[in-house]
């Protein structure tokens, strides 16, 4: 799997396999030995080239340094792939050449096998968001009754409990988390429509084609080809941009909490977690300033997205060819915020006394509202001050 | 009601009005007022109380230049506008003037002014989406067998029929409606918790005032307050940037449609529309460049949006104080766009002679397609080569 | 004035006013008076006409509503105010009322309108950004020996002055300041071109007239219009996104380091600033919550300016329409921000026996580093840490 | 040299080799290097660890799977580099491997490695740009008497000629590369600083080592470090964007022209140019859909970097690790943009025959302005029709 250097802390090993080059030609000859199953299995092509088609793709060896030559050039990866494809069937079978690709169009191959990616993906993700869940529930009910100061404009201001904050991150996270869920099986979908998108190269099987196609990749078979109206991925990478936004808002609460002159929370340290080249002393917040850092650039990615649905026609020209950067980047930058969230919860470090100690450095005016509402003599229990706080804790995790 | 003509191209009579000064104060006070209602119906404070505050709140005439100049003083309209309140409150009935604002903080009330405002949009959207899918639904049934080049990267493909084209623009909107709508439901919930988000105040009254409250104001009670927790808005405003792609997409497609040069469409005129300060001959695709512009804004907006998603503790420090404008620009850049897309669709003047012509002006090119598949002579009737457009057509409609 | 509650933490008074309906048609006018005059000049109309125009437009009393209503219908302000304008020159004076205009389109209107709106924008930030260096220059010198923790990923870090990070803040102002006025200078262009930006309808007059109109506003003759070339604004735009980036950087520094726990420096208060509607000890960061407020909307508005760019041929369908409301957007946002920074540096409180406090309470963890490189003993006089702080501080006030 | 098939469209090989792994590693070792030599010949350490330094550095091959294994856990690629480094060190001379990285801080490498990996962007784009100005520049005298169509809102507008439109292209994008070089030029700074901006390590000697490390890395000596200051690198980004703009609008010209109902003029075909999947006879414009690609990402990638500008104290928590990706992006897309019109424009087709007959087929309506203007009679010979056309191409091309 080739590195990135320049990427490094935008992605995660596994998001990075997904992306990488072996994975896109993958995703890309699924399709094309899907195609030709269908086409075979509906009459369309010969089952010998099917057949051939399916063998040759099993062991690509492509050369990838004339592949994004020759991509660069046809302004899409899927002619000198269905090119180089075609190339190899002929060596085994001339008979079954002419049958690679056939009825589809270069955007049929690209979409279909980003869904593919995008789907394994949501793979990746579930898996560290049901963790993430799992850590902050423990979080919330775990610290019920640990107070600490609110802080609104990051001025003190009267008591929550930090159970209250966990379970306000885990119920943003999950109805983002839903939201996303949604968006990824809405965009679960076959692209299939040939030059115009009415598949009108295979006459009157366009459709069965259509069908076993999808069937054969389990993708969900659209009303009608996509090729441009982009709205299910939009709303997919608007959804991922929520989500980041709901995992970075926890991010900068710790950061904060972290500082030295807060100190009430810790991110896990570790496995080289949090060094300083200068500093040997030093704890840093490594995993929320990654995910800061990923909430910093997906609200632009986002934007690209949408304003490259403004699609010329049949197929457009530019805003198609905009769209693999920035979906791979959109994904990726999700999935190391959830990952780097995911372990910050399972492993963060509260602490309870330096909370209570910050409530009691406040000298008490944070309970001048109670005063003002009940006309109250202050007292200073804290715990005299969370109203329903508890109520909402419970609520959030329900 | 102020006009403002640096905005002039970027918003409807109808939403200028939402969010027009007037309507901004009297969302406001109708927080106020249902607040002092739900408390005196639970208990918190005198009935009488209730009844001064809902007095004088139905005769504001408030200074709105003074309002204006100590709401950037103080951070937030809330305040200054409590203020005036309590004190015209106090000249009716000086017991009472205290109870104003009772247990809020000032999110409180900005945050609810802008849900019911937002519900307000809702109503005028939907009238307006509900003309567009009709007018859409009727030109994709009337050309159902109006042949028309396909366009892929703007040279000629394969023919299409006007009618796929216009299910596809009807498809798109209808799915992006729908997240539109969702989102629009999601976000009917109340703000309502006090200084840190507990309803401190209230002391163990807060549910109870929080529900009435709710049920006054006919919106939902969430879980819990979500001062800092800014996902629902945020998809709300995807939600508004991925349909208003989709409306430009059909823009884009007609605004091609109407060069000279092509001319197979047309936005009507009429009423102003379209004419030249010096080319008194032409006619100017305005609703849709109204909306290309909307277009063209919003996708910045939604990041915008996102940016401010990342908010600190129980309060934000800027986050929150950013999110008024966004919202009510993406609001009216999406209802300038829907009413033109509206417009254009119930108006749109399709030409099935010229789309004729065109085809038959790329001499047999586009029909190369088939020839390569089928090995056919090439023959020239378009209608031979629709593949699966009619079925595409009526499940996009369905 | 008109005021706009939903933008009222956006804007300044000034820049409210400079964006206001009044102005707005003031600077349209100001074109159509100052053309009519060139023309006359040059001999391309009667001296009459040009007396007509200039008395009419000299005491306008438009209907801005029918104003706005029109605007809306033909997709431009220039053309109902023109035809408003030519209808009361003809009630004066019939004969001229066709001189109105003449030989301009409408992008001239507007386009040279929002280029004298941004110089008097220009007028008032130089004045905020003056004083914003003064006062940063004499924290900078005042504190040039106030010794304070270092802070990096918001752990504690070696040494620095207050002078030094003073410095930093206004080092970052000053040349971002510089790349501003550049752009506001460069952008100081009369738009003049006639319907396809040839100036066609003044035969061989069009470049007399076009420098005569330039001196007559006090702008500068282009090389030719620029209807579609956007560049020169788009670079006002940036400048703008990158000079509030630098006054935000300031404002975060200042919030964090105005946390209760922290207590290092504070905004000043006074007049209405910063209290709170629940909380009356609070002091709240007021203008630096609204600095970093227009820092979250200002980056996605630079997008919608650079995505506008994209413009077709001699006058764009979409792009240059959309542009008005985000220029007067970026331009009000770089103003609250300006003039929130200014009053912020002019009355910062700084408190330096807390600085001395905070880096005790760090027991000499942050001097680890110089033990390493040198070998020492530990000593903790932070003075013997700063390094070239002070070098660096007096180079970045040069 | 890693390819990536996801980025394919979306880079140059040259770009895509600037930014490769082992580019980037080069060029953090560069730093390293350097830093040792100038801190041997300063005298801060032995000359015989600089020596060390240097041998090891110039035959690398680290692992760069482990080293973005560690990057991500620790934050930062340049703490496992040094760490790599001076374990290598170590192996040839023990003595000398604490002196690696010696006073620097981990940003200052990272840093300074990207402001090197810019200067050679600057490199291949200067070669570019002057390319497309010269082609421009042909184009502009050779169709200075080349009549065409101007279009406004994509409706015919009164004749321009083809030399005034290529000149309007070359001059937008003159201005913006003249503001681009001048970022190149104000960006070439050394980041030297240690932990906390003020070389603490390095006592009274860091002014004197970081004058003698810009030297050997011909880099400028900025008036301090800029850890949390990234205006400079901000103003680049920018003025990328604004260049990209300038060059997309050339390329949505030509699309619209290459359209088969306009047929004005054509991108060069050739080498794999342009073909399509399904359609032999189709000739795309998909070097302009290249540009126009990225000029749909680049916006909202200079928005995230504006947004990353509110970067805390001396080192930001998420705005400085958001920057690589960000900034590889942006000059790849640049790069892109750049050589694909530059080989457009070298090779652009025009055809002023077809550009005459469109003129023609207006049957003299664009000429209505004329007749408004001076009472003519309606001629039909469009040259009467150019006005100011002529000198304001030549006042372009000065």
């Amino acid at each position: 799997m080739p590195e990135s250097l320049i990427n490094v802390l935008a992605t995660t090993s596994e998001l990075r396999e997904i992306f990488s080059d072996e994975s896109v030609l993958e995703a890309m000859l699924r399709f094309e030995v899907a195609l030709a199953k269908a086409e075979a299995e509906i009459g369309v092509i010969p089952q010998s080239a099917a057949n051939a088609i399916g063998r040759v793709a099993a062991a690509p060896k492509f050369d990838i340094g004339e592949l994004a030559r020759k991509a660069l050039r046809a302004g899409t990866l899927s002619i000198p792939l269905a090119q180089a494809l075609a190339g190899r069937v002929h060596t085994l079978d001339p008979e079954s050449a002419r049958f690679v690709h056939w009825g589809a169009t270069s955007q049929d191959v690209s979409d279909t096998a980003m869904v593919l990616l995008l789907q394994r993906a949501l793979t990746v993700f579930s898996a560290d968001h049901d963790r993430l869940q799992k850590a902050l529930r423990r979080l919330a009910e775990e610290h019920s009754r640990t107070v600490m100061l609110g802080r609104t404009l990051l001025q003190p201001a009267p008591p929550v409990t930090f159970g209250l904050k966990a379970a306000g991150w885990l119920a943003a996270q999950r109805r983002s988390w839903t939201r996303l869920a949604a968006a990824f099986e809405e965009s679960r979908v076959l692209q299939f429509g040939g030059a115009s998108g009415t598949l009108a190269a295979l006459g009157d099987k366009g459709l069965a084609v259509s069908s076993a196609l999808a069937r054969e990749l389990t993708l969900l078979a659209p009303e009608a080809p996509w090729h441009t109206q982009r709205d299910r991925l939009a709303a997919l990478v608007c959804a991922c941009g929520v989500y980041v936004g709901a995992l970075a808002k926890m991010a900068r609460d710790i950061v904060l909490l972290m500082q030295h002159e807060v100190g009430e929370a810790a991110e896990p340290g570790g496995d080289g977690r949090g060094g300083s080249s200068t500093m040997p002393h030093k704890h840093n917040p490594i995993a929320c300033s990654l995910t800061l850092a990923a909430a910093t650039r997906i609200p632009g990615q986002v934007a690209s997205f949408l304003y490259g649905m403004v699609q010329e026609h049949e197929r457009a020209v530019g805003g198609w060819q905009a769209e693999w950067v920035t979906i791979s980047r959109v994904v990726q930058d999700t999935g190391v915020a959830l990952a780097s969230m995911r372990e910050t919860a399972e492993g963060l470090r509260v602490d309870p006394r330096k909370m209570s100690g910050n409530i009691a450095s406040t000298q008490g005016a944070i309970f001048a509202e109670k005063a003002r509402f009940f006309g109250d003599e202050v007292n200073e229990d804290p715990n005299d001050y969370l109203g329903a706080a508890e109520d909402f804790r419970k609520r959030l995790l329900d």
